[in-house]
């Protein structure tokens, strides 16, 4: 993965304390040390699956779904699937009733993923789909230990994988969470895998990433106030959900009340994709307010030959300058001619991320390349990246409801 | 649809002159037509297409695609259609092929939407795609009187339908735009214009939704330096892609430089699910800088009666206060439970729009609501709502690119 920045942030003295603040989470801050796990108990208990289940469900929401979701949508498009994998992630009925036409209940493998144990939307949707498919052994349960959930789930006679510890939600993709849908489908999680230690030893040991890393990180923190928008535009559509991924990793982790003061900050993520939004939020981009960070992300080779015919259309002909061209070419063009043309604006921060092809190894450098990020810039912008206390309040509201049926 | 509006603004004269400048862009701003159309051309159109055609594909790309795909997928769930509806809106070679793995080429009729006629996404598509189907009965084009593909399209003996005068492409989803691959699918196109049509009488003859929209508008516009994100946070998965449509009426229109200054302003558009959002961008929004207003947008009635089974598990008996309750009353009980603590924090701009049912005719009310409340917004900032001059840099330069095949 190669990060091209084009802007510069010099504060050495910075980026040193950042370095090392992040080196010292490591010691109680889980998901660091996820690149470096042993997969093989993961990769035997796909083993125990009937081969005649083709279809995996996640019931789950947020960190528990977005994850595995963003590459399973990466990979997909170019490679045959071992099996489908779907997401019970909302309470509406409609969306549920939609899902389950889908479906082939007797063949289908659910997982039940809730870290708290206690998820309301997960928690509806299990009991909804337990009423319809009593078999316990249909269902596998992933939960931090001790959690009422598993308790529950031993004394039902059902399979229970933990997370590992000190990792949250929005940071447990290439955990169980994110590792067992995805092996089951197919995804080669060992490559995963070792994308992302390739990220996290560039980084932690001297290499490629440590700079740019810390140099974007720090560029970010000190121009929060103003570019508090940190737009993705990614041109290819299979990065539509890594984009959601992205959203709720940096939303959540960097929308806090400060430590150190009372000042309410945060960095608003959003994704966009390439060409598409072109003809959408570019329009924003170039001649707004000049509150957003754009990060381009290009598919160098998308592996594909489909080519735009070497065809002339009376009255068309301006157009003929497109003939013979293969598409992946035409879309990496474009991407090129808007960064130039945001470049040209001289106060629009960019910087593009180019992944050589589409393959696990390169998402799994590419999520741990905005896990790195994330830290860094809650580190300097003085926040607890790794709670979401903010998120409480809405719940209690909720109970309060429900238990007075109101 | 009911707007109820947590916050005021009550500055009469200015509301006043926002009126009044609306009343008269009705005389050069098509978009205000269209609840009032002649719709038996087009569905006349409509049934020269044969019973064989079981799927329509869109050629085309953000106002051309984004208007159509928001009705089509928040009916489609809740109704049986006529036919399939897919959209060709990228030039991702990967996404074009897994598209085409989805339709059957003799059974496809294609509708090439360009209002410039000379749109290089479109076009390279339409290359392709016709190269494959050399029939050009399998084509139909929509775009402006005139063009260069309306020239093409006659001398290939292809059917042209025009889009009305003034009408811009994201403000074109209630023209043929939108109408037509609507109707071919079996979307109530009758319905959907008059509900349109009750917003607009609703707004234009003093009725309820004059006085919440001016209100809005101007609170909105006042307050833009603050509140420059705005959230749609809508509880219902079917308004999804209406979010993505939004996100382009929006942004496209509102990020400007002013009118009658030099300053770039904008305002950000965001489209949030609930209750997945939840479980990401909210913490963002409760904890997060105080720049976003947000609309909660529900369902009241689902029309559905998917409930949770009355099913007590063991260590689990806190969850029991959910049995029994349907879906649809949890998702809003969900939502209400978020406005209450978002409300509570005294500093963030709330409103909620309730939406009966899922029907074609409160989707136009939406959709209409919508675009008045951004030619509101617009003029009140002092921007040209209707332009998008931003986007032709990039074009140029990708022009550019293409002639010396860089």
């Amino acid at each position: 993965m190669i990060n091209t920045l084009y802007f510069t942030f010099t504060d050495k003295a910075i980026q040193k304390k950042a370095f090392d603040a992040i080196v010292k989470e490591q010691e109680h801050i889980g998901y660091y040390n996820l690149p470096d796990q042993d997969i093989a108990p993961i990769l035997e208990y796909c083993s125990t699956i009937s081969e005649a289940i083709d279809t995996i469900a996640v019931i789950g929401i947020g960190g528990s779904s977005l994850g595995a979701k963003a590459v399973y949508e990466f990979i997909r498009p170019n490679k045959s699937m071992k099996r489908k994998l779907y997401f019970f992630e909302s309470t509406d009925p409609v969306n549920i009733t939609t899902l389950l036409e889908k479906i082939d209940l007797s063949r289908t493998h659910f997982l039940v993923i809730s870290k708290s144990g206690s998820t309301v939307e997960t928690f509806s949707v299990y009991k909804y789909l337990y009423a319809l498919q009593t078999d316990i052994s249909s269902f596998t349960f992933i939960t931090d230990p001790g959690s009422a959930l598993e308790n529950y789930a031993h004394e039902a006679g059902a399979s229970v994988l933990h997370l590992p510890k000190n990792v949250g939600g929005r940071f447990s993709v290439l955990s169980t969470v994110g590792l067992l849908p995805l092996a089951l489908c197919g995804i080669d999680i060992k490559a995963l895998l070792e994308g992302a230690k390739g990220l996290k030893e560039s980084f932690f040991n001297d290499g490629y990433m440590k700079g740019i890393l810390l140099e974007k990180a720090s560029f970010y923190a000190k121009h929060h106030a103003q570019y508090h928008i940190n737009c993705i535009f990614a041109y290819s559509e299979s990065l539509k959900y890594f984009c959601e991924w992205y959203v709720q990793l940096w939303g959540e982790s960097l929308g806090k009340h400060q430590r150190h003061s009372a000042f309410n900050v945060g960095l608003t993520p959003i994704g966009l994709i390439g060409p598409k939004d072109q003809h959408s939020f570019l329009q924003l981009i170039m001649e707004g307010t000049r509150d957003k960070s754009v990060t381009f992300i290009k598919i160098e080779d998308f592996q594909d030959t489909l080519t735009i015919p070497n065809v002339s259309l009376p009255h068309m002909e301006a157009l003929d300058m497109l003939n013979d061209l293969p598409f992946a070419k035409l879309i990496n063009m474009q991407c090129d001619s808007v960064i130039e043309a945001l470049h040209e604006q001289n106060d629009i921060p960019l910087d593009t991320l180019t992944l050589s092809n589409i393959s696990e190894s390169n998402i799994g450098a590419l999520i741990f390349y905005y896990e790195l990020l994330t830290s860094l810039v809650g580190e300097l912008i003085d926040v607890n990246t790794y709670d979401q206390p903010g998120v409480e309040a809405g719940k209690v509201i909720l109970k309060k409801k429900l238990s007075q049926k109101m």
